[in-house]
């Protein structure tokens, strides 16, 4: 499927015929649930993650065993203002680390039999300093969406989107204050282990991130392009993608949750077919989940990125998709009802 | 290894010589953990699991793939007294449900890799009527944790622990009221969903309990006889026998922490190679944990028992050895540091 977009318009325009969840199949996942060999209700949140992922895959008996893990990478011109506890370079080594099969993230694919895939965009451009001018041009921006969208594998049946991109935290962080309001000190976090100083430059570097493209910024999409990263913005065009297939997508922490976000407040609903995997340690995870309405499967104090929090909550989708498919009615087990 | 006791106190003594981790093994694995291509600390809890994990292995590297999930089914005498939304002959039924495959906890075995085995204890005699007298005789009881402790693959590298019992929620509430205090309503809970007079018989039957066997609840293991369950015991069993063989132990839920809570009281630090997998939706649970010292992996309002939600926790315990083992160390990488 080509990319149903050319234009930052076209992206938005497309973001507003999505897809919803087939009725019939999560209907008949209920049902199914109801007549398994336990009391009503007692898998918890796991019977709901089973009919919601069957009303997603439009089947009785939604399935979890062919996950998809998709990295995007990208370098930050505001990574130069000391808003990283690591160099910049660390993000293309990083590239190589995940090639190379030795990161978080290639174990926990391996553990829970996803296939990660790994993209990098453009490493030797960094994005604009958006403390003087806007991240990315609107070509740069559609560029790394229709990236995003073409990473997803549409026979996936599930899909988690990660990232690495030394400074993405701050932009991150400047797009949640853009979006959400309130000061940029709540939105601001240690990231990969900066300082008190170092804080306080993240938090200096949004503020003039807000200050230096006012004018843009009640548009969701502009705030993606002045203030994002084309790893965030590649995650926001993979979300766009997998809803188009109705493929479920499992969020990852603070970076991934900024790029959804973006898509939550250009079009209501758009992050319908996602679940939060885990919420992470980094400060303004939390905020960004209340935003978007999600409430975490995970909460085990990760801040990596990368995909990781997410990718370990596959294994509670799978979990969950085994008891709903491979569970005994009590009519077939012949065990007696309350 | 046969069973190091014949006798209750024989147990006791066992209970008093309980192996340690290798903090040398501990020390080799925080070493390997500090030099991993990510953050400091950025994989939070499945970091000090892994560390942990490897100390009672007594390797560098902790392994996690050859866990093992042991059920343990009996019979209670207060099943005649209401407590439970279920009629008793459930129980047998649901082992036959075990052994076909069919149950809840069948599914999560398979997801996770895990090898189970289910034990019925001797279903056909249940346990005497609590409120009448003690549930077992010393001889059931140790014959019970006999059957717990033979029931453990010293070869396994993660132990569950497991139950199935109509009323055992009742005999776990009897339990913890008679070990932690405060009323039988503190303890009781819903269990496959009794309504408020199920609720209330439930207390009645707890503390009708406790006043029968008074004099003998200063000891937790006549504690155990007396308001116990075969299922119970044995679990109690099993868990002292991972300790002996320095098998960690994912717990479950409220019934299994309720036997590990017997364990608590005897031997301060019996629980020591133990994690809390999850805290379950019955009301009592995450005061137990809480008196247990215990940090639940996940909170999904599971309440089935089985050693579901311990089950569902190998997962993560699996991507927390994964990320430690697998893994690419900074030097190997070429990445640069903080």
């Amino acid at each position: 499927m080509t990319a149903p977009f050319t234009t930052l318009d076209s992206f938005r325009s497309h973001l507003a015929t999505l897809p919803a969840p087939d009725p019939a199949a999560g209907a008949a996942a209920a049902a199914r649930n109801g007549q398994l060999t336990k009391p009503p209700g007692s898998l918890g949140r796991l019977e709901d993650l089973a009919i919601w992922l069957a009303g997603w895959q439009g089947r009785e008996r939604p399935q979890a065993s062919a996950p998809q893990v998709v990295i995007f990478a990208g370098n930050h011109g505001i990574a130069a203002r000391g808003v990283s506890a690591f160099p910049p370079e660390v993000t293309a080594q990083m590239v190589v680390n995940f090639r190379h099969g030795g990161a978080a993230i290639n174990q926990l694919s391996k553990t829970f039999g996803a296939a990660m895939t790994v993209h990098a965009l453009d490493l030797d451009h960094p994005t604009a300093d958006f403390t003087q001018s806007p991240a990315m041009t609107e070509a740069e921006l559609v560029a790394a969406l229709t990236t995003g969208w073409n990473a997803v594998d549409p026979q996936a049946d599930l899909l988690v989107t990660g990232e690495m991109g030394i400074g993405n935290t701050t932009s991150a962080a400047a797009i949640a204050t853009a979006l959400l309001g309130g000061v940029a000190e709540d939105w601001v976090g240690r990231g990969t282990g900066v300082d008190d100083h170092g804080l306080a430059r993240k938090a200096d570097v949004v503020r003039a991130g807000l200050a230096a493209h006012a004018a843009l910024l009640s548009d969701p999409l502009q705030v993606l392009r002045c203030l994002g990263g084309r790893e965030i913005a590649a995650m926001a065009g993979a979300i766009a993608r997998a809803r188009a297939e109705r493929v479920a997508v499992v969020l990852d922490g603070f970076i991934c949750c900024a790029a959804a976000l973006v898509l939550h407040r250009t079009q209501p609903g758009a992050l319908d077919h996602c679940l939060a995997g885990h919420v992470s340690a980094e400060a303004g995870h939390a905020g960004l989940l209340v935003a978007l309405d999600k409430q975490p499967l995970l909460n085990l104090g990760l801040r990596l990125g990368e995909g990781s929090g997410a990718a370990l909550a596959l294994g509670i989708v799978q979990g969950a998709v085994a008891c709903h498919s491979g569970m005994a009615s009590f009519a077939e087990a012949g065990v007696s009802g309350a």
